[in-house]
């Protein structure tokens, strides 16, 4: 049987009770380790579980998947996914070459960030599709994100935006001299998803939003540390220092907003006048 | 401290390991029993956790709140959700009454349907906003899911319909007699769902959907027994007996599925040909 076990938002014990009786008693353990992090490091999982724990990277995942299925007819195999293992990101062609080798596959469910999203106050049936905002390079800056976002707007929904990670990125350098040498992780905040997100805007100028369309960034989501900044994107743009470290989202709100969802995050907002005032103006129901 | 633990989609072993820590050492728990229903009964949770639960009725959490939060400024209360405690519904009004008492507030987060639902192959990049369906009366037959659906299909995205369900509900006699006395559990399938939703359909006439849109029917997602049937409305209105028992929920497919999701599901198909045709026919990527 291959297990696809959820691991939830923050650290080792964010895990089920159902997901740690599989992990304990599979013949091997993978961790998904490109797409999300937990807050705690690979060592600290295999103490919790006991047992050794092998990070496969993308290029494991996506090209040696035969690997990680050996035996998988007759053994269990569990794969650990941070979050829900059909949440921010879809394995879906590990479970179609498994079901290709007559490999049973069972999942066991976690937190997700797009339903832990829902600490914010901003009630999940008011979200539309959710977006990915990549660290833009000079000559790169992709931008589906906007016509989704416009999408969403258009009929009042909000945006949950998720944020690029990079681990185990290589240099152009040590990559053209084929140096596996990596690069420390990055992971985008808040502000700069707001500082991109501007520019693309002036970029198009096709009014999807603006410097005073109401946002709320989180931080750490479903950890006991966890942080929310609500306030305009240009407020959110200099409110790094106050959320954190990683990992960040952002919600882009929608103008069939709520008023329990205004007074539930009025707790989070940067300033709370300035809050009161861009609700009032462009977000009160029509 | 207010702990809201989400208790996952199936049984008792769903609950995270913090979310179980907490349970054991806090001075009181409630269990939230009336948006949605593990698999397993009171009693199981009761024995599982080594004390008892207070099941709290949603006149106890709308009208009684402050009897849950007392002495919470000093002590610790669990207040369990089945599946993400800010998924299905929000518990919003608990957490902003506490807040007025100066009560310290946690979540443990967990599996909502939300992302569960992932596991029908769906991408959850493509979903829209999520809609409720209840169970419909003579006279009256609320149907403001089809603009929200029509909103979702205009920009082509897959919409999640959550099923309604009936607990503790009194007949019209009994509660005109003044008596304590209640109708046994109902719980919406997803045939009487496809149903309902071709009734609006046949008398708006506004051609959101038909009966050849397809659909993927789920039930007891996240449990070791989770089924999926997926085939038009047409057939999913005679696949209960395929599905078996409760909680299931519907969704709807948008034009914008791509070829991997069709793949994916079509595992699930009623009957793969006419899987084929239909999705060649209506959900070919443009």
């Amino acid at each position: 049987m291959l297990y696809l076990v959820g691991l939830g938002l923050s650290d080792e014990t964010d895990i089920t009770v159902r997901g740690l009786e599989v992990v304990k008693r599979a013949s091997r353990v993978y961790l998904e380790a490109y797409t999300s992090i937990l807050l705690v490091d690979q060592s600290v999982l295999e103490s919790y579980y006991g047992r050794p724990v092998v990070v496969a990277d993308r290029e494991m995942v996506e090209s040696n998947s035969d690997e990680i299925l050996r035996d998988a007819q007759t053994e269990d195999v569990a794969f650990l996914v941070v979050g829900d293992p059909f949440g921010a990101t879809t394995h879906t062609d590990l479970v179609l070459r498994a079901r290709e080798l007559g490999i049973p596959v069972q999942t066991v469910p976690n937190a997700s960030i797009m339903s832990g999203i829902g600490a914010t106050g901003l009630q999940l049936y008011n979200f539309g599709q959710t977006v990915s905002m990549v660290f833009f390079l000079d000559n790169w800056r992709p931008a589906s994100f906007y016509d989704r976002i416009r999408e969403n707007r258009s009929i009042g929904l909000h945006t949950l935006v998720l944020l690029d990670i990079k681990v185990k990125e290589q240099s152009l350098e040590n990559m053209a001299r084929g140096r596996k040498i990596y690069e420390p992780p990055r992971y985008m905040t808040v502000g700069q998803c707001a500082q991109q997100m501007l520019e693309i805007e002036e970029e198009k100028k096709e009014g999807v939003y603006g410097p005073d369309s109401l946002a709320i960034g989180a931080a750490r989501v479903g950890s006991k540390t966890e942080k929310f900044a609500a306030g305009t994107l240009k407020q959110l743009c200099e409110a790094d220092h106050i959320l954190g470290g990683p990992l960040h989202s952002l919600v882009l709100l929608g103008n069939r907003a709520h008023e329990l969802e205004r007074d539930y995050a009025r707790e989070f907002a940067l300033d709370k006048n300035s809050w009161d005032n861009v609700w009032a103006a462009n977000y009160s129901k029509a």
